[in-house]
């Protein structure tokens, strides 16, 4: 069925391109159409990917070894890279340390917590690991100081607090831990931060802590998992989508056919493709974040490419603020370094909208938009980032971009036609193995 | 299953509270939850007003007949109020514009359109309809002037436009329109405003156009609904619940045993009763715009509400931002007034967090806010407001919180315990019917 409406939209679309007035960009756009070929061999170009992906997973993940040895537990270590735990490990860990503050002060020494930095000049980018990481530099937070009394107790109290939550087997937001003791923590950035504190303390995630963040991000496609034990077919949700639970930890069971994951920048170019469903015609999982992703979006993204060890594909507006998108979500943001290793999603692949892409398909001049000041400067800052200096095609692309001082959102593949996008642009990448 | 899970859930605050430092509020609010009577006892109350609610909104039905009668069809009518309408209507109605405007052109005389005035000093209050809606004032556009040719072009490319997007059944977002003929159109603001335009001269909603606005709404609980033709149960959509759609006229099949529509402010409060399974204690459906409403969300309760004729019991913050989101979907925002009729749900109660509430709960004082000068502005400007002082409990309510000038997040009820919103605080708001 979702073939019959995908031809019955392909012929009107031809119906409608046929009834314009011939444009030079117009008629070169849809003479790429001509250039597609069947469905079945773009297919076996996306098989291939697939099966090569899996494999350099196997490959990669032997090399990555450092964060699989879980160094957040060895004090030797150099780096803290902390990790996904369950409840009850979180909750032993709170209980060890615990019982140290405890017969530290049996036996009249006090008691103080050993807080690892996680100031900017301590974060240090990895190579081999391809993520930010924290170098291993702890203060003491001792409870018998002026200085640092009541910051010991506030650490003492949120373990307290995460402790009940993970006893009850709830989740609970940042804004939820602040408002049990108002009076303690002051405001709100406070208990933030000694969450943060806590987090890496303990060696373990901030959602093994089950506090979580509000999500934004929607999925569809080829997917199915388990959503706190509701099953969850992702080629059944409609338009809408369906979205990303917030506690990861939640999610259970997944299972796809797809031959790739497309991350899209945007909502607007998730609905079409919803729409359109175009994951019936290339087997694949969409998700977006609608913008900055969030970390519920992140770790839903690195969990399926962990589990399901498929390509990652990416639809971004060609601007600065498109490939930083990308960098979020390849190598953390700074603020969150720490929890890196959790977060991020290395080796995705930058499918379009590429700066050379406005060229490529003739996206007419007032589709483009000229960059700011502000652009400029952040598109310059990006070319100085290892993660985008390691990448040739992405360092031309970028100068590309400099060089021209233009910037196109994915919608001004609209001015080919609403389901250009979906009819001939993607599909063409796809076939052309059109991604860096 | 759940049952259990509630259980397991209450001993455990029952053991955490226990374990807790004796605090006055901490203990006057856990002694509320002794006033809790059987579930099967507030189950009756919630059926009456679900009963209620079913027979007055048939009677309500009858009386608010002037948007039954699709006054935009009547030219002699006063008022403009736009109506939802299908594809071919909308289709055939272009087609009499064009039709109209072609006969104009060919006698001789050229073409112009008559456009409805959208400006604030047009738009009405219609107590009877509980509704803002636009008196009709329309002005000419003609072609064959240096003022309006251009605005003239416009508006017939919009049109054609939204004739092609209905011919091949997709929908698409205002950036997609605006991305079309960017030469044209110059910047959005022009292409958006046109849509608006048009909207009214068809006397068809924006939704009706099959423009849309990007969702982020979400829903769980007792509902089924389909999305697209996709069945979507939602006490099977986990935590993170189900996007709400996009496209509102590719929802159908409607089915729900819930008593009542739990309409929640905010994403943090959503995640808490959606882990909570809240929905299967109390049989209810759970939407959340998470925050400032969209089109989207506001469509889909109106839906519900009219469909299911369910109460709609709405969670706000105590400020007055909360009472300002219930008037958008109580009354509409002024710059979306011509389409007000089909994106408001009249005869919304205010369960909470009200003003009252702060002390009947003894909210401790540390967990309120005091109210900013620009908060207290906005709270007088709502005393002002019609759909305010139509209901007592509403400017008692509001005059209490500009009198103790104290503001309250809803979270601000974790202060008892993460669970005490589902716990303890909503059982007893549903068992003593305290809704205004």
């Amino acid at each position: 069925m979702s073939e019959k409406k995908r031809r019955a939209g392909a012929a009107a679309a031809g119906a409608a391109s046929s009834s314009k007035k011939p444009r030079a960009a117009a008629s070169y756009a849809e003479s790429l159409r001509s250039k597609l070929r069947p469905d079945a061999s773009i297919l076996a170009t996306l098989r291939s990917l697939a099966s090569a992906s899996a494999s350099s997973s196997k490959s990669k993940a032997a090399a990555k070894s450092l964060a699989d040895h879980d160094p957040s537990a060895d004090p030797t270590s150099s780096y803290i890279v902390v990790a996904d735990q369950d409840s009850s490990s979180v909750t032993s860990r709170i209980n060890r340390l615990v019982l140290a503050a405890a017969r530290s002060i049996l036996s009249g020494r006090g008691f103080s917590f050993a807080v690892p930095s996680r100031a900017a000049s301590n974060q240090v980018y990895l190579p081999d690991l391809d993520r930010i990481v924290l170098v291993r530099r702890e203060s003491a937070r001792p409870f018998a100081n002026v200085a640092t009394a009541r910051k010991a107790t506030v650490t003492a109290r949120v373990l307290s607090l995460v402790h009940a939550v993970l006893r009850r087997g709830i989740h609970v937001t940042k804004r939820d831990l602040f408002y049990t003791d108002v009076k303690l923590f002051g405001d709100q950035s406070q208990s933030d931060a000694v969450l943060d504190d806590v987090s890496c303390m303990l060696g373990c995630t901030r959602s093994s802590l089950h506090v979580v963040a509000s999500e934004k991000g929607v999925v569809v496609g080829r997917l199915v998992f388990a959503d706190d034990g509701d099953r969850i077919d992702c080629t059944r949700m409609g338009v809408g989508g369906k979205a990303i639970p917030p506690n990861i930890d939640r999610v259970s069971g997944i299972e796809s056919d797809a031959l790739f994951i497309l991350l899209v920048e945007k909502d607007a170019a998730f609905m079409r493709l919803a729409e359109d469903r175009f994951y019936n015609r290339f087997p694949c999982i969409i998700l977006t974040a609608k913008g900055q992703p969030d970390v519920a979006t992140r770790l839903f993204l690195r969990r399926l490419k962990v589990e399901l060890k498929l390509p990652v594909l990416a639809l971004v507006d060609s601007d600065p603020y498109g490939l930083k998108i990308l960098s979020v979500y390849m190598c953390g943001s700074k603020n969150m370094s720490y929890d890196s290793a959790n977060l991020t999603t290395p080796d995705i692949k930058w499918l379009g909208v590429r700066p050379s892409d406005l060229d490529k398909y003739r996206v007419p001049e007032q589709c483009r938009l000229p960059m700011t000041d502000h652009d400029i400067k952040v598109g310059k800052e990006l070319l100085e980032e290892d993660f985008v200096k390691q990448n040739e095609g992405w360092v031309k692309e970028l100068e590309t971009m400099l060089r021209t001082r233009q910037k196109a959102e994915i919608q001004a593949l609209s001015s080919f036609g609403f389901q250009y996008l979906t009819e001939v642009y993607l599909p063409l990448k796809l076939q052309q193995e059109d991604w860096i």
